[in-house]
């Protein structure tokens, strides 16, 4: 029997026992083990199931034997909750950027040759300035496409006074005409996976500035009020002693240990 | 007593008589007769009225007093009714570029530089190229904007090898933004009373191509019928018989006889 997968696009596709795999060993996840735990999944799949079903069941299971790696496999969806009412993603990753070293300036209002413009991120590293515009969509199976990279490009071509390079930088995925036409102008795009080990996840992983809606401990109305007041990562929370927890959250003092603990597990 | 005018943007902005005389004159009536018939219409104006409530009653006031400035009159929300159902904007305005000697292609797809496009419109005249993109709303108070120009520019670049120039058309307006990159840059722009004297309402007065749906006589079922067989303009109907109308349109000779002699109004 085979098993149709819808994915978030609405496309259809056989399930791939290697795709499923693959995912759980990109969250560090042993070969061995998450080959276990995929074909303890694949017992009680339907005849046809969501991408997102076969997520939140792996998840789960994760969440029981590798608690860290859980969290891991959490992040692109707990990127997607950053949004839209939550802490803006271009604060989140001007924040990323610094980790890694750049500085950052955001909403940075600029004249450019024929127009004013609205910069999301202006970030300047070791002599070079880049103008980077971050796209964050909130529904999965969106993909930032070629319209877009055209316009941030004729943006950076007004803005070229101030700019050595443009970034485009997604939560999502670019569409494959977005991505050849960056690459022939010379733009740099950060997208869900894309470039290869350079992507967003990846650059989330190396900095280590998890978003702090990766928690599954973490209720609604504490998540908004934790993001509200500023606290975004779990770097953050680290820093935090259970009363601040509770009182920032307005949870009490035993959720606020659980959320610390859990935020605790992905501390290097 | 100041009456209040909510305009389709939804800015709320102080009755003023010489905007309402100045468009009645715009369609060609005389400016005696225009303020004649606003005073008529401004007797019974609520405190709060919106633009289109005041149109509506200007254009029904001209129906009765001169039926063919009145065809004119609706010709802004004539455009609108074209789509998105009916028939495509870009093909329409093909029709009036044609009509001014240009050689007009529709959607047709080109390999640029670093990308695929598809082109809403190629024209050409004299020995000269234009790549020509539509922008076509249906909402009115929607604005072309800075976004839109941005990429059409960028487009045009990576085409740069076919065309000599490009252009945005709408059946909107476009914002100041828009309209000051898009000069700056050496684009053109035709948009509704832009540029002034050769927007897409003066090309239509002089190509006489008034879209059927200006027809205060056709129904919703009879205009899609039209469209759907490509009977786009009046000057369509002007050629047909009465017996053809009604079997396009799908209506009795009777109605058929009424559409035609209303569409004659317009006939030179």
């Amino acid at each position: 029997m085979t098993v149709e997968v819808v994915k978030a696009s609405g496309e259809v596709e056989p399930y791939r026992r290697d795709k499923a795999v693959a995912s759980l060993v990109r969250c560090g996840v042993p070969r061995g083990e998450a080959s276990a735990l995929v074909a303890e999944v694949e017992r009680e799949l339907p005849q046809r199931v969501t991408t997102h079903e076969i997520h939140r069941r792996l998840e789960s299971l994760l969440r029981e034997r590798h608690p860290a790696h859980a969290l891991r496999y959490a992040l692109r969806r707990a990127i997607m909750r950053l949004g839209p009412e939550g802490y803006p993603f271009e604060k989140y990753f001007a924040k990323v950027l610094s980790k890694l070293g750049y500085h950052t300036w955001t909403n940075v209002a600029l004249e450019g040759r024929c127009a004013d413009h609205e910069v999301d991120i202006v970030a300047e590293r070791g002599g070079r300035r880049y103008m980077i515009e971050c796209k964050y969509h909130n529904a999965p199976g969106t993909r930032t496409d070629l319209k877009v990279a055209l316009y941030v490009y004729a943006r950076f071509l007004d803005l070229r006074d101030y700019f050595d390079e443009a970034w485009i930088v997604t939560n999502t995925k670019l569409t494959l005409e977005a991505i050849k036409y960056v690459e022939c102008v010379g733009m740099q795009a950060v997208a869900w996976r894309y470039p290869e080990g350079r992507g967003l996840e990846a650059l989330i992983e190396e900095t280590r500035l998890y978003p702090i809606t990766v928690l599954s401990s973490l209720g609604d109305d504490a998540r908004r009020r934790l993001l509200a007041s500023g606290y975004v990562t779990l770097e953050d929370l680290w820093r935090m002693s259970v009363e601040e927890i509770a009182s920032i959250a307005g949870v009490g003092e035993e959720e606020a240990e659980e959320i610390l603990e859990e935020a605790r597990l992905l501390k290097p």
